[in-house]
């Protein structure tokens, strides 16, 4: 890549966090693809991964394999670590991140001590957004919960990087259901919530943010090493060294 | 300012949202001027504002002095938006973030519809990131309400843009305390959190992040106005545009 | 009262914490209306307090006016140490309760060291629910954050406690409006959520289980006072006491 | 059970959510365990249950076996749905409940459409606490998580139903930690959070409040089954029938 405005060496890597074994009924998906489908018209490289489809051992550990459980995670892992985006897209139930959403950040979280050469948090330089999807209520809650673990543990999160649909309080239809209780979502056939332009607006926003951050961190090597560095960070003026004299 | 690495031409502001109105009792400000003085170390122009000294309106409007409420908040509206940084600072009451910065990030969403002239929000490349004492339990439930808030307007989150300290669970010293219940908090006179390791590196890290990332806008002019912006994004590939066919 | 099915001893406290200075225009206060209509219909003595109407102070001291600022919330908390029902209402302001939600939650845990006559904590038999209403996402987020609040602090959270309306993902009418954007929102006149059976199915349990409730802990006298007071919870079987040997 | 001061009739079921396969590693287990010896000494059945114990599908069905996947949950499900009283116990991980918690709580949901024979939620009349652990940061935010979901699907949650520990900001010792990166968490010998006065008080309070909580109910016969029935929360007075007039 060259510029900042040529998207087309960057890669995102989608996982689908649902909690439905049969990924067909996921409605998670069908936002998903919205999103990805913007990127790819970028020139974006996109790798879907299903959740669910992958053994994915608990805890936190790198490999469950060691541990003498079945984990496909290290697997996902590389792919990660090879994208410069990540997107997360969670259903929502009981107003929060799914179970499985909630074991990958887990996961994640479980090689945040790897460092890459500069010595930074493995994840600096990427960038990381979500989806959400539920019937009735929770796109923020989920979102706040998803977005802080990403920064947390080293991605950065460009503005307006969360998506979402809901419906109205209440059980209904979810996202791209054309039926719901045996009757027709709308008189025309549009799925719940595709005629729903803040949700599109939105996930556009999140998707070209994600790739103007990735493309903007990617010209410039990453985020700067200094100050945030394993061993660096005692080495400029940092937070011991502007302790007030209190003795 | 001409490259990347200098600081010198970005200005941050730090807003305490302590709900003591005696600003003299928060701890939280201790944190925030160890932050704060890494910034202008690097030659950074810093602006305090501790919320309780002015008058601020609740309510969804810009300026409460027009609906005849004292209000001193398009002064301090005025300072956010001529700064590259903002920092909110918060003590935690029951685990959550206090009345002042929930009250604080309403009033900065109250002025979410304003555009720049590139037809983005009007936070767009401004970046944001928190500070979090107690003396208990909570740094992160607040830091995610908090970068959530900031990064649902418009501003973006650097790596690890969050900082705290709390000490055991349970009643305890403050931070920055040298005495709790009449006792000294250490034999040698360090106040509560000043030797930990953690909280110094995260707060360095942080400093250091939301400089970097600040000054990597600047220096690009913004985060690039395709995708994101009032007018422009049913012009170019969007959720819209990528609905299936279902008709 | 006589008996648990006896509601006309009880007096439940509504407060709505909308960030409307003006209260007529409070959507909030049309739910909070309907649930508290309900308790009436039963002999309850319901009182009203709109949060904005009076001169809260910010801190976390009993009476600000020993500190020199105006403070009517000594008067406010009398009337909820009155009654057996504390209801709070809250709008929804980026996902979150609002600032005067929070505010009032911080005076209530001001209180929370104060003890009733079997030297529980004063809230103990009191029971506490909560009503929401916004235009877009987060009624379980809000009540999460209130129920957790009062439960801590001495309050007993009957099932279902919580009730609320959001419309579908994005801007629109709020609840109780019969306009939105000029146009009416339901051809009949209905306004926005008034014709929601889930909305109303929750605000009916809600009200009733807050009142079966609170009559049954009035009849027993309050919840038993045996380890959970102040100084006699180490005089029974305790945490401490069962303390696995170690040494 | 004659009265509400004897316990000897309940039954508790206390679920550990360790992301640990190995549930020799749970910290969370020694807390769990001090709550549990209280009820035990009161003459509560207990039963302990580990999760990762079991094999516990994804999904927001009653049953995974019959969709083809291995799933313990309906043998879990029965001892629950026979004990008076649940108490969910999870790690922090990031400053959120885990995985497994979340997983059970899912779980939990999919039977909340199963009625009592009054034509109640079915676990009306039960009670819920909680009890968490963490070396850093997160009591309260998990807790909030989990008391919500088990009031939302028919819990009673008494006051003061949560305990946990957490240790000083930063990484350190867990719950019941003797040592700590090779060194002894203290000279005589106490495990990390043993001494903790905090913690065995909330500990004790939320047992005890549970158990009174429970017998209240049992002696009562469960929550009166009036405006909150699936089908007769409409021939009571209700939200529906208090609209205002509007038309």
């Amino acid at each position: 890549m060259n510029t900042k405005d040529d998207f087309s060496d960057l890669k995102a890597v989608y996982i689908n966090c649902s909690i439905k074994k049969d990924k067909t009924g996921s409605h998670t998906q069908n936002l998903l693809n919205k999103s990805a489908k913007i990127m790819q018209s970028q020139g974006v490289e996109v790798q879907h991964i299903y959740a669910l489809d992958y053994a994915i051992a608990f805890g936190m550990m790198q490999d469950g394999n060691t541990e003498g459980q079945k984990d496909d995670w290290p697997d996902i892992q590389k792919q990660i670590m090879q994208a410069d985006i990540l997107v997360i897209g969670t259903p929502i139930w009981l107003g929060v991140k799914s179970s499985v959403a909630t074991q990958v950040i887990e996961r994640l979280y479980a090689f945040s001590g790897e460092y890459n050469d500069a010595g930074q948090y493995a994840y600096y330089g990427k960038v990381g957004g979500c989806v959400i999807t539920g019937n009735e209520d929770g796109i923020k809650h989920c979102a706040m919960d998803l977005l802080y673990a990403l920064q947390h543990i080293g991605f950065t999160i460009p503005p307006q990087a969360d998506c979402g649909w809901i419906g109205e309080a209440g059980p209904g239809p979810s996202y791209g259901d054309i039926e719901f209780n045996g009757e027709r979502v709308s008189p025309d056939g549009t799925p719940a919530g595709y005629d729903n332009e803040f949700t599109d607006k939105n996930t556009t926003f999140a998707a070209w943010n994600l790739m103007h951050m990735a493309a903007l961190l990617k010209v410039q090597g990453g985020i700067p090493a200094l100050g945030n560095t394993k061993d660096g960070w005692k080495q400029v003026v940092n937070a011991q060294s502007e302790n007030p004299e209190y003795r």
